[in-house]
């Protein structure tokens, strides 16, 4: 298995966890996204759409867009699950990593962030306020249906690592590279720290990947 | 069950059209996000996040985020089933749901646009290309997965709908709003004129629920 992927991106760090939470290896293949890599014809024959990650599977098949990826992943890899026991459990933790996954990550990518600077101007003066705006609404969100689930234990939800957390800690990482701070949210900076303990977390992090920057 | 929601909002009729496929009714409350209605009390004790859709069920639990919602729907309403038989199959079909859900409606919605307005000060102008740049690169890379795939049937995966129509349908009625023209992706264009003459698509259109203007 071959996973395209590269250290800074949000959505490589969701999948690498996501991956050692199941034990499962896959090779390394990085897309440098600053030297514009992932829009060379090397990778858009893996992935037409240009966007990390993308996992080959030994098959030769390709998969792309990370939620799809790690759903298939629970499929495939059912232990340890990564989802509580009841449909509407399953429910509330797949709304914690939509929550991250589609109203804050995407809006602070790399490509919209460009777009922001080349089409609208936009200096860092402006960027790190726009990807402040979106992660402070979402955390607090989060923040509020963490408290409305009644979440007592060291993550998301329940005792051990579910996909809410897969989706939370690469987002509280971007937080702190656009200088939000995070102290703000009790919960989540806790949660943050008990995932940072686990193995299949800190192995994932972006400060310690092969592409990662000296 | 009550589905708090909106004519327009594109994941409000992605639900709309997910329950209509299910045979799933619910009571349409719903929530003028022209007027703000989604940012007073009355919804966001519902939904902290202020964001439609909401599922209210008849136990009172709520759930929020269309993604997480529909999993739910398919895993509590298993027929007919919006995924295919296989986890490789499904992932392709996740990811064309997330390819919509993920890289195209979440950077067009209405509270991204109006920071766009306010922040930036951008206008229809400004407005229009910006959506349009991201519908054209998310349906360039649609219209390529279909083809990679080999689809050859009506719909975006095999002979009958699944989650990714359920994702691409209301994000051409927000292209066509936004001036694009969708006849560019025949695939596509060819997917959503067969959806329209499905009664669970056709009954979930913007142009025709209890809140549309007259």
């Amino acid at each position: 298995m071959k996973h395209y992927n590269y250290f800074r991106s949000g959505t490589s760090h969701r999948l690498r966890i996501a991956l050692n939470l199941k034990g499962v290896s896959a090779e390394y293949i990085p897309v440098d996204l600053r030297a514009e890599a992932h829009l060379q014809s090397d990778f858009t024959t893996v992935n037409p759409q240009g966007l990390v990650p993308a996992l080959v599977l030994d098959s030769g098949e390709v998969l792309t867009q990370s939620p799809a990826i790690i759903e298939w992943l629970e499929e495939r890899y059912p232990e340890p699950s990564l989802l509580p026991d009841t449909p509407e459990a399953r429910a509330h933790v797949r709304a914690l990593a939509a929550l991250v996954g589609c109203d804050i990550h995407p809006v602070n990518n790399r490509r919209i962030l460009e777009y922001l600077r080349h089409q609208f101007g936009a200096n860092e003066d402006a960027i790190n306020p726009w990807c402040g705006h979106w992660i402070t609404a979402g955390f607090d969100a989060y923040e509020a249906l963490l408290a409305q689930h009644g979440q007592t234990g060291p993550y998301s939800w329940g005792d051990s690592p579910t996909l809410a957390d897969v989706y939370l800690v690469p987002q509280v990482e971007s937080a702190r590279r656009f200088k939000v701070d995070v102290s703000r949210w009790p919960r989540i900076s806790a949660i943050d720290a008990a995932c940072a303990k686990l193995p299949a977390f800190a192995q994932a992090s972006p400060w310690t990947q092969p592409d990662t920057p000296a």
